[in-house]
């Protein structure tokens, strides 16, 4: 008997940062008609089981095949979760690499300052950055990214980039001292 | 006698900034086929004039109707003329407005400057900055930008943009000098 297979069912599965991060596992509820032993459609619940693994990145697709509803001569569709990424708070995600923008005064940019952050799973991060920083200076942690699915033992950087407050308005003496300090045009 | 047309032929046209701002007569030499009193075709070159308007668009089509070459039985194409926008060394288009970017130093951000530049009709432009200059800080000149093609009387704005140049190094006696200076975090 020739059966056509009826399209694939999409859903999406929003995963937050720290999943993608620390490999997670989801546990979806599903309802759909199978056939009993009569040919009689009967609704079903089943759990199934989606194991994250740590540096998934969105679109990845897990598919469970004839997960849908069961109709007589019909092969079920495939059933398929697309992962989604929620966006976070405080980092961003490029590929493989993390984005941190810390923001700082303009005197600690000047002076010196230290960045303390905790990871995606938990860890509190110390970099003191000794140089002067300015709006594109970007501080890189190597192997601070996210995981690498197919390369478990590596891990993607973590960039630390900067949002430098000013001071809103100056005195005339806060303005004359900077032009004695700070080099000239 | 019904006769088809031929596709019309789309021809590029770089324009500068100063072009588009100012408007512009273009002389354009093409080269076809005409068909003479016995039907022969015979070479034809040809001069055409494109007045470009203030505040055109990259995007605006002049089209020449029936200007490609004539074979028997064919309406000849339209010859189409693309307005392409050459990028320019001091100024960035965005609609209507225009872009500009100042370097300028830290010490100039934090005590004053005045901007001075050249419109795209080669006047001076002098435009006083007494606040303090942060990397987001716009300063904006309204009636400074492109001409409005369809409101001859109305231009668009110039965006002044600052690209502030950090000192890459302080000494020890600078960096306390700056933290007695300016407001702690």
């Amino acid at each position: 008997t020739s059966a056509t297979k009826a399209p694939a069912i999409e859903r999406q599965l929003a995963c937050s940062l720290e999943d993608l991060y620390r490999g997670a596992t989801k546990k979806m509820k599903i309802s759909r008609d199978v056939l009993d032993a009569t040919g009689k459609p009967t609704n079903l619940e089943e759990i199934l089981t989606i194991d994250i693994k740590p540096g998934w990145k969105k679109g990845t697709k897990v598919t469970f095949p004839k997960k849908g509803n069961e109709k007589p001569n019909i092969i079920p569709s495939d059933l398929v979760f697309i992962i989604e990424e929620r966006s976070h708070a405080r980092f961003k995600r490029d590929k493989d690499d993390l984005i941190y923008t810390h923001r700082i005064s303009l005197v600690e940019a000047l002076t010196g300052c230290t960045v303390q952050l905790t990871t995606l799973d938990g860890r509190n991060l110390t970099v003191p950055v000794k140089s002067v920083i300015n709006p594109t200076s970007e501080e890189v942690v190597k192997g601070e990214g996210m995981p690498i699915t197919k390369e478990p033992s590596k891990k993607g950087d973590l960039k630390i980039r900067f949002q430098i407050k000013f001071p809103t308005n100056l005195t005339s003496d806060q303005k004359s001292g900077i032009q004695q300090l700070l080099p000239k045009p």
